[in-house]
């Protein structure tokens, strides 16, 4: 199945090649024994011993040895058919060519796979009673404005519901945390980020709140609606193959940091949004579903801080939550016991 | 890690999806329980667990689930950390946009993963004592002449050391088999198959001889030499990274049909070529690699149907095998038997 070369290096011939290379390979490394499937010495023990001689760097050796146990059990356990490799090749190719600086496809097919979140879990272990991370995603940027609590985040024009977010970010004592700072981004009520608005001016549902001294953390904003993932390539396809949907909850995406605490990525979902429990990415974890309030009543907004102009809608959502970080010597006795 | 969507469809707003999907998607499928990482419910379980719910075709429902579980194994037996995550992610992508209708990254990754090889195990088991089979590679053309045996494949101006080339064509119990036809196509002496050669007007190393009824197959020819694949993209990458080489060991490919027999597709290798032991797609099994004659005697080139015009080199390799193959009926009673 390999392909044709095209490409020569003019300035030396084949021959010249060769023979250079027949000096310093070594010409039998992997021939002491013949593989055969069904027997102790299968193609997977052939290409990790050849790995094993030839392979100087211990890590690289590490990963390739794995990579090739794992694929090669793979294709044993399903008995991959040369028409489902073939569809295979042609699915990755078409990831590649089809992703953009935009969007890439490798990176949504180890979100829906899973990936994503495992290579989080593994390097980024966390105490109990800390809050659970997630990914940050894509929609990130560095321009949001730094606020106090209290203020909203929403420019003239945003679509959405109220809303009314209070938090407190404690430590794992339960203590108040000084100088933490909440950094928010977010869809608006139509599933879309600033960024996704071809005449964005400036920020829009996105900043950075510092808290106060007794680590309270409160904005208004509107409320998310859940939006899609891209689903126009392979793992468009693939999810559709699954029976699977692209469709993310409703959520809103915060970093949280604080001199000497580890800093934390995660995100809060309401619990009446749609698609929760069918999450394209596996990022909606029980202890991010928040329950929600609501309040129709004008005297109320006034209270937490809302001018009815505010409310278009005649109702605000209220989110309460409580973060808990873990200090960075919490997180590092951790990581010293995984070891 | 999820990327930006850049394309809704235009006819429907956000919201219209969203209210068709919460009638149609069950919400809590994989909220019941937590995963968590180190208990016995970990993201893997979670994935599988939402694919068992959601996905219909059985085969889809297979081959996924068990890719979710070796891709994770392989994360977690190597604690794959986020920076080679991304070298990964960038490697993958190349190998899209580098492939073409001539080189496909993702089928040399295969073959140089020992996955090809494995595939073809997997699907085509063999009788013990029927000539072993290899995959047929990217040079296999449809308009080889057929030609009687004891013919040349040779057209003027061809590069190469002579080669003289008699086989027999045998079943496994040992009688010649009527019929048969051994399609050759190969190399030339400096590496390269005729379509590598843009001015190209017919086959050249190539053609479907017919044995003769007693099961003797003829050719002559010249010496294949070794060749690299393709190693200009991010699979030569990896090959360099891991200490490999690109080059393929010197071989002739065949297709052996005969009526009644299961057709064999295989290639030959002489036993004092470079890179054997090496060889970057794994496809140099023992029984295939061959010891080779050499005659410098021009009566003896004579007796073996070669002109003293056909010997530039003043030497003719000599090259014989006997090739076995299985009834269609024994293969199918290998593969009943294995199931």
């Amino acid at each position: 199945m390999a392909s044709i070369d095209v490409m020569r290096d003019p300035t030396k011939s084949g021959k010249a090649i060769r023979a250079q290379l027949r000096e310093t390979i070594p010409r039998d490394i992997a021939l002491e024994t013949d593989f055969k499937e069904g027997t102790k010495y299968t193609i997977t023990e052939h290409v990790t011993t050849l790995l094993d001689e030839l392979c100087k760097n211990p890590r690289t050796l590490a990963v390739f040895t794995s990579l090739v146990k794992h694929l090669h059990a793979f294709a044993r356990e399903t008995e991959l058919s040369h028409d489902e490799w073939r569809l295979a090749i042609e699915m990755l190719t078409r990831a590649g060519k089809e992703s953009t600086d935009f969007k890439n496809e490798f990176i949504l097919l180890s979100d829906t796979l899973g990936l994503s979140v495992l290579l989080d879990e593994v390097a980024h272990p966390h105490p109990d009673g800390a809050t659970e991370s997630c990914e940050e995603g894509p929609f990130f940027t560095v321009d949001a404005p730094e606020l106090p609590s209290g203020t909203s985040l929403v420019k003239d024009g945003t679509l959405g519901e109220a809303l009314y977010f209070e938090s407190t970010v404690k430590n794992l004592q339960g203590e108040p945390i000084k100088g933490a700072k909440l950094e928010i981004w977010q869809a608006d009520g139509d599933g879309l980020y600033d960024v996704q608005y071809p005449d964005r001016q400036e920020a829009n549902n996105r900043a950075r709140i510092v808290a106060t001294d007794d680590g309270v953390a409160i904005f208004h904003g509107v409320m998310p609606t859940a939006y899609p993932i891209p689903s126009d390539g392979p793992v468009g396809d693939m999810l559709r193959a699954t029976g699977r949907h692209p469709h993310r909850a409703s959520h809103l995406h915060f970093h949280i940091t604080a001199p000497g605490y580890d800093t934390l990525t995660t995100a809060l979902y309401p619990d009446f949004s749609p698609f929760l429990g069918t999450d394209p990415v596996f990022a909606t974890r029980k202890s991010l579903i928040c329950p929600m309030g609501l309040s129709t009543d004008p005297a109320e907004w006034a209270k937490l801080g809302l001018q009815e102009g505010d409310v278009r809608t005649g109702r605000v959502h209220i989110w309460k939550y409580g973060f808990v970080l873990a200090s960075n010597e919490e997180v590092a006795a951790l990581k010293a016991k995984k070891k």
